[in-house]
């Protein structure tokens, strides 16, 4: 007979007191693979209990999978593998990993290593997140529209769903879009996880080894490891005050043609530059001319908070060659990971092919709940907010690099909206990270310039996310870089 | 002056009414790019109204694109391009995109197509799902744990998360592993947006262009486009009744070695065979011989409603050359998109990079929701339901092959669990097509075999999945797939 003691005095039921000493019987090996399990009658018997407190008992061991039998009145005990000795097989490892991982791998894991979450110090002003401040996301209302639809038409909507993304929202999208003067309709629009997928689509839909893309020299930084794992030839165009340099364009766009132009017009990241509406369209000319898909990333479009409007390139495009991705990551929660392409219907299907044959399908519950989010106006109001907060952190931002940062020191740019400021340095004595340690050792952390460029430079640079930081905060971060510099 | 009629009996708000005829007069262009609108003083005066009322709907027009002031006084119309014609775009179209799209994107499209959802009709019997009956899944109960964790941690969770995953699922599925005898720890565990997701992962880790992959034949459809998208070179090997040939398998891995080896040992999809421990542990030593990766796809591991415990082959994988798939969609909602990979931490982490290339990050929310759901046992409970609806079910369909599909027309699987059964014609006058009709006018729907098979075959076969079906539609169906192959 199985020694089992009850207390029952004991706040933990009885039926615990059973699952918890038979467990340990069986982690212990007093009770064996294959050794049987008293029936739950002569237990409970042995014990003057009830027998569905054994019962409970041995449906929790199973449960758990300390056992076998699921139905019959006698339980087994299971035979499971003993827990591998971690110094062992690494001595009997057969399959080198990492070498056999094609190559660019092996980059993007020590990227991936690298670029972990940073830890920010007590009194330190961190200046390097990019995603709205959570401070400011209206999480309470988008949780009553996530239990709306899921009390609604939560069982089918947890069920695969279109390829293309959830109907109704992009319906939304489509209108939305509308509104910035592109005119696609809803099955022109694909639902990507944030604009990297969309990116990565493309890049899987038009890249081939070798195969030569254009971006701005500074660019998005999260973009480049994508580029170099599809081992694309990464070319290069400057990114001067009005915007990519157009006749260097021409002269790359002229020789053996790329498969794909990369542009982000509005608040470039990282320099904040927003391009002029004659620039945009006459880099929509030259791609045209050139026939040359151009990828326009929108991904802070509705941010802008000085100036008169400019509207999108994909505007513009009456012969489809622009593939615009647009995104909720950067006015609401980026852990939504909802974006989307809009592009031409053609486009589209080959895109939407590619990631159905990757994930097979989107999460709709998500994508529901965003979409009435949206139409219950939250999403206008939140904008409204956020335009509010940011357009005074932005004229906090450069009213402080003017009165801090001596303009013998660096220059920065003036951005009309978004995140973030841009900062080249004159003439520092020291390289990048010296300039990052300065920066460090005065309390303020920033994002370093060298990762947004393609190429190698001398230039030294750097980029601050007004992001998370409120003014008064703002205000003293870059006093503090302007002591760091000086 | 703007003709502005206001119906103060209306139930639309004054400010709706404004907004709404202010956004006709636009959309009519009786109002044009660049027109002011009066001041909201000079309006709301006019009108014999608040201020606030017309400042509202001028709000309201500006959220939705239609104006453009965001600050000052004065509101001015934007400039929205026309709306394409569609016609004129597509004679002016300067890219191709099926053509300059990769090859492999075609064949991917037109896939899609063809995959699209099929409309069951009335009365018909649809033997074709795969997923759990939406009748059995727990969406109250799953709705209860995102509202706690948006509640609780809302803020947190809608933002970026670990590129491994949300790390307490991932302590969840370590030890829930550990019950099937698979020892890995958290940080050997990847989440990903379902198994397809998965394999993509390890595809764009392993393959290249030509690579060699193994896959039993017959084997998991919609794996097939993936690989060949990859541009794999698809080696079979014949699914016996004991599973994978393993002397056909022998001869393919002592050629030129293939990067991979996929196998499903339980409830194969579409045959539903179950492979044994020693046929699972021969397999191994075989891969271990020939240092082959193998790609364990565990995806009903714990549908097993008959017959002894089988571990899965990871739990045997002292040398690490196993990644084991795993996921929450045949038992839970497959529109969540949660699934996991469980391997050596360098392979782990190779493919962990890979993820955050294409996509950033998961959503933790939605992972947060489940792994809440797992804790309170409401998996477990969900397990147990389903065991018991689905051992009946299988009994029914076993019972129904037995007696209306005569054994010399066809002969049939006898799974051990999962939803599947597989159907092999003897001697059926006719091609698939010819008898997917006959099904189709006897009122049943099945999925035709061929899309299983990686190489040709003259074999005609079919899949059935009891997953949404219940036992009276199960009987009922059987039946009538009788009468079509009599």
């Amino acid at each position: 007979m199985l020694l089992i003691h009850l207390d029952r005095q004991s706040r933990t039921p009885l039926f615990r007191q059973i699952f918890g000493q038979l467990k340990s019987m069986i982690e212990e090996n007093v009770l064996r693979p294959g050794d049987r399990l008293p029936s739950s009658r002569s237990l409970s018997e042995a014990l003057g209990i009830n027998r569905t407190t054994v019962t409970k008992a041995y449906e929790d061991l199973w449960a758990m999978g300390y056992t076998e039998s699921r139905s019959g009145s006698y339980s087994m005990v299971r035979n499971r593998a003993e827990i591998v000795d971690e110094k062992k097989a690494d001595a009997g490892k057969l399959i080198e990993w990492h070498k056999i991982a094609n190559s660019g791998c092996g980059e993007l894991a020590s990227t991936l290593k690298s670029s972990g979450f940073h830890s920010q110090k007590d009194g330190e002003i961190d200046f390097i997140p990019m995603s709205p401040d959570p401070r400011l996301l209206p999480v309470e209302d988008f949780r009553k529209c996530v239990n709306q639809v899921l009390k609604k038409n939560g069982s089918s909507l947890l069920q695969y769903g279109d390829p293309l993304g959830f109907p109704p929202l992009r319906e939304y999208l489509s209108h939305r879009m509308r509104m910035h003067g592109i005119s696609v309709f809803p099955d022109e629009i694909l639902i990507t996880s944030g604009i990297q997928n969309g990116v990565d689509l493309v890049s899987r839909m038009l890249m081939a080894p070798g195969s030569k893309i254009v971006v701005e020299n500074p660019t998005y930084s999260a973009i480049l490891p994508l580029f170099q794992f599809h081992r694309a030839d990464i070319v290069t165009v400057d990114q001067t005050e009005a915007g990519m340099d157009l006749d260097q364009l021409e002269s790359v766009l002229s020789g053996e043609p790329p498969v794909l132009v990369y542009t982000v017009p509005n608040f470039q990241n990282p320099t904040g530059i927003t391009t002029s509406q004659s620039h945009r369209e006459k880099l929509l000319r030259l791609c045209e001319k050139y026939r040359v898909p151009l990828l326009e990333d929108g991904f802070e479009e509705e941010m802008k908070y000085f100036g008169k409007t400019v509207l999108p390139i994909k505007s513009m495009d009456q012969h489809h060659i622009v593939m615009y991705l647009g995104t909720f990551s950067k006015v609401l929660f980026p852990g939504l990971r909802i974006a989307w392409i809009a592009a031409d219907r053609a486009c589209i299907e080959v895109l939407a092919a590619i990631k159905k044959a990757g994930d097979l399908s989107g999460n709709m519950m998500n994508q529901a709940a965003l979409n009435l989010f949206c139409r219950y106006g939250f999403y206008d109001l939140q904008l409204k907010r956020l335009h509010k907060v940011y357009r005074r952190r932005m004229q906090t931002a450069l009213k402080a690099a003017r009165a801090f940062i001596p303009r013998n020191l660096a220059s920065f740019s003036k951005p009309l909206g978004g995140y973030c400021l841009w900062f080249e340095l004159n003439h520092f004595r020291g390289d990048e990270p010296e300039m990052m340690d300065k920066m460090k050792s005065h309390g303020v952390l920033v994002s370093p310039g060298k990762s947004f460029f393609a190429a190698s430079t001398d230039r030294i640079c750097f980029r601050i996310s007004i992001a998370h930081r409120d003014e008064k905060e703002i205000e003293e971060g870059i006093k503090r870089i302007g002591r760091a510099l000086a």
